[in-house]
């Protein structure tokens, strides 16, 4: 329980991830929820009625101007990021904006030089590297544990399958889903791929009519000789299914799917345990936390945000290249 | 997130376990804090401090005088639980008490009665009831996967060794941490023991000094057949243990210890994971926050109090039957 | 593959347990075998008939008159092991009888002081000491990992249900199951209990009619301070279910069940591996051929037998005070 | 314990694998061993005088001319395959070789239509098929519990690391050790690759001086849209580690490594078990003596080798295709 100052925030957009960053600001107590802005301006007033002395708005206008505003959580569509990135990096508060910032690199320079120009602080939300376990992971390799690094593993698939209103603004499976594990196999060798190749398939019709791909692997090499497979999938039967392994000249660290309950069943059928989490906001519940009170220290100033200008921007770069690998099948070296 | 009306509580206690219900309070946006009380007066303004409109006093005289106070959540020491909350429930105050309501059952029965009485509400707190995990066994049981109950453990082993100062007051082993065990299997198996018999060590020699035990077996006999063994120790030196298995004649359910992470590091060593939870506070951190939503229920008068009267009743019995065998090393009849 | 001499063996009883050590004999290159014996000629001689060179007979007669038979694996039925143990003892050759020797101390006696005098080496069948998960565990206690043992928890039950013609003849629940437990408990500890106590039920009726019981719980009291639970039952509904567990203070060691397969299968409904094994012969494959390989170097004098007289006699002595106990409802002190 | 007739055998090399399969022929009483030839006579001596009847030899001439051989296991250098092969098949014998038959097409093609036009059966050893949990992950498949196959993982990892004697020998890694999971995939889906990619490295100078890589993925694409991963290592510190997982449209199906013991130590540092097998022999070695038995069957003529030409040609041209991708850093098409 912190004595610290608490610090008034906005929240920009309360669909299924802003509903999730609602929960954890009313739980942070360093932080207190001034704004709601939706373009839906009654679901606005719906969050924000929760709140005492919380207003709500269906435009950034009047909080932008409301000076007490200290840091603002973004979770619109991607479309809208960007303006809304820069309308409060100018009105000097601190933002927290959902992945992808966007999905061109000029509009990711353009925000993030604002952040760098203003000195005022930009997180984007890549929430895997607060999760526990991914960060124990890295953790273990930075300690040697495991010797040097040669080959890791990452597993995403989703559960459940996104809508298809959803699957359409999306971005694509490279950058919508892929760029979380490009993400999280640079933070882990502390390295950048040097060339990728992928391979993806679209089982599912409607997804293929959408000049999109429900299925992809990819393959990367790194200057130091580590190779990395990526396998991605919209939909796994079984629940969210993310994993991530690490194999060096020492050992291995892999970091499994995890269950709601510790219940295990055994019958003449065999040895039977939960299915794994339904999907990310369970998966993840504790993890988003942990990412808001990062961004308490960014807001405060006490660090740096540990997803910066440089992440973004590469991931976005792998991603692309991914994606052009998978509709020319040829592999494509990589440069910054 | 409810829309339902907020209720003021206060808080008795601001020690250990208080302190996991203050945090649990201030993010139950369904109870709004409005006291803290504790003898130490300093202690009770510190986290009254943090919380907006809450008072805080070294007594639970204007506390009690306050009328829009709805419930009341007691932590304070064993020996004052009587006198709390039978004020409390004088004063209207619906109360949730920590275990155990008192150690003899004249008082557990007094309590009882008036909240028959006034028909306010008192709940015992055995969180252990709320969690996901043993609750799932329960329900393994009840929809008859498992079959007829037949054999049930119980193990139940403490992380880190308690203080002196607490095993001091803490009414010995039996009545501390056994009845967390013997509430539990007649929980899952909807029955009560008819004989109980125990055998206990003190491998500590200032435990020994107490009188006490800190590493106890007990086997309890159940009129339909059941058997069921429970262990217990003051301390493991891997972690905060508590598990249970019972065994039917159709199969087996078991609720295993549970792990701050999922990664799994493996080298010419071993495949290691980690430790498990280092105590209550974090195997159970979900755990209180659903207990206090069911005290939330029981303000509302929408639920019973999960743990009732017969079952604090017997409960009480039989952990004083077990201590009494291992004292006369004679098994002991039960009869409630 | 040793180079050593091959030994001439005999094996009487070719029922369950005896085809068992036929095969492991056959696979054995240390060991040839000479003679199969079984009050039921036909299955002597069906066995008899697949080793060239290998006689059948339904009487031991002619074999202990064969000089170059140097051991006997003794797999009759109970009630005649005293009489076959003697008989090849005298005839010079040491033995391998399957548990119990017998079920009164006296026999039991009897045999191990003609071995003694005689020097003929006989060695009891208790295989889980040969198992390679149990033996790791007594390492790892001592080794020291888990310090200073204080709770031991032993759990066996039976898979499938025996059929009421064994039952009958099996000497009972606590001499033919729990006494597996009994020395296993004996045999981790490194200690002699010196009390025990038990309840017992018989859920099925057709156990209850023959005086026994299906479902045993015993407690364990040693000098050291020591507890120990043990838990047996006849059936477990999903499979051959035996397990150890030692709680030091510095750590707990715990040999669980062992599957066919490695495979794991997830769908919406949960996470499924393989049931246990379907009973002791798949369980212990590998174990009896260790313990066979065990009595070669008996056979060889290059080691003494490694469950002896004194194992016996107290694993029978304590096996029978539990029963007592669980007749007469009183704990038992127990003496050696 | 089939009472079918007993086959004569021979066995040629008495090597790493040699020495295997020579246990296991000793252990299978369908088989009897007559002959053992290998290079080096006093090895093939030392082995022969093991087995009573059984001759030694330092080439195959008499054993050919032994008309009562029925089938030949050649474990000699792969370098000395095709000539065996043709010489044992025109003798009549049946031929269980180890992989790979060749390293080129043309060899490959001459030993099995010699095979098809004797009618004298060929069996490659690809051992991986006779694994309990690798059959049972194709029996999940094949059952539809895991729907339309959509991703396969594979893993393999050697251990210890081989001398660079063989490795010199070994026709590097990508036919040395990605064929056994090229087979395993093609086996699992029951389809042929239309298109694979691949990236080495050679983490060790030794390796790379060899003008070999000592870590690979490989990416390969389906006609179906089917998407597979490889991964292969020469050393992993943590024992041997060979895993598969199989996504599906209704779930997955992973085989895990599997452990010497069941044994699980708990302290204040985690919660530790075993290491993984310590290599291939511990790992597969019920898996060798299920697949002699196969061998059996085939020289019986009761099944159809469960390998044949078909497969070994196809895997062949995959991990060919996979080495030229890995040198040119292009994809490759697939033809057959």
């Amino acid at each position: 329980m912190s004595t610290n100052k608490v610090h008034p925030v906005a929240l920009i957009g309360v669909g299924r991830i802003g509903a999730i960053h609602f929960k954890n600001i009313l739980n942070n107590h360093d932080l207190s929820l001034k704004w709601v802005i939706d373009v839906n301006e009654k679901a606005a007033q719906e969050f924000a009625s929760k709140v005492p002395g919380c207003q709500a708005s269906s435009s950034t206008t009047k909080m932008l101007e409301d000076a007490s505003i200290e840091g603002v959580i973004i979770c619109s569509p991607t479309a809208e990021h960007t303006k809304a990135i820069l309308d409060c990096l100018r009105a000097g508060k601190a933002v927290m904006c959902e992945k992808p910032i966007s999905l061109n690199l000029e509009d990711i320079d353009l925000c993030y030089n604002e952040s760098k120009r203003l000195n005022i602080p930009l997180l984007c939300a890549y929430q895997r590297r607060h999760d526990e376990s991914f960060a124990k992971a890295r953790q273990t390799i930075n300690n040697g544990s495991i010797g040097k690094v040669q080959i890791v593993r990452s597993t995403s698939r989703d559960h459940p399958l996104p809508t298809l209103n959803f699957l359409k603004i999306s971005g694509k499976i490279f950058h919508d889903c892929t760029s979380h594990d490009i993400d999280m196999v640079r933070w882990l060798t502390g390295e950048d791929p040097c060339e990728v190749f992928a391979f993806g398939s679209a089982f599912r019709s409607e997804i293929a009519s959408l000049h999109d791909w429900d299925t992809v692997t990819i393959n990367l090499k790194f200057p130091s000789g580590v190779l990395a497979t990526i396998d991605v999938s919209r939909f796994a039967a079984y629940g969210y299914d993310q994993r991530i392994e690490i194999h060096g000249d020492q050992g291995m660290v892999q970091a499994f799917n995890q269950q709601p309950t510790s219940c295990v069943v055994s019958t003449h059928e065999g040895v039977k345990s939960d299915p794994y989490f339904h999907s990310f906001p369970q998966r993840y519940e504790k993890t988003y936390a942990t990412e808001l009170a990062h961004f308490v220290r960014v807001i405060r100033r006490e660090t740096e945000p540990m997803v910066n200008h440089d992440d973004i921007k590469k991931v976005t770069i792998i991603a692309s290249a991914a994606e052009r690998s998978c509709e020319t099948g040829a592999p494509i070296k990589l440069t910054y």
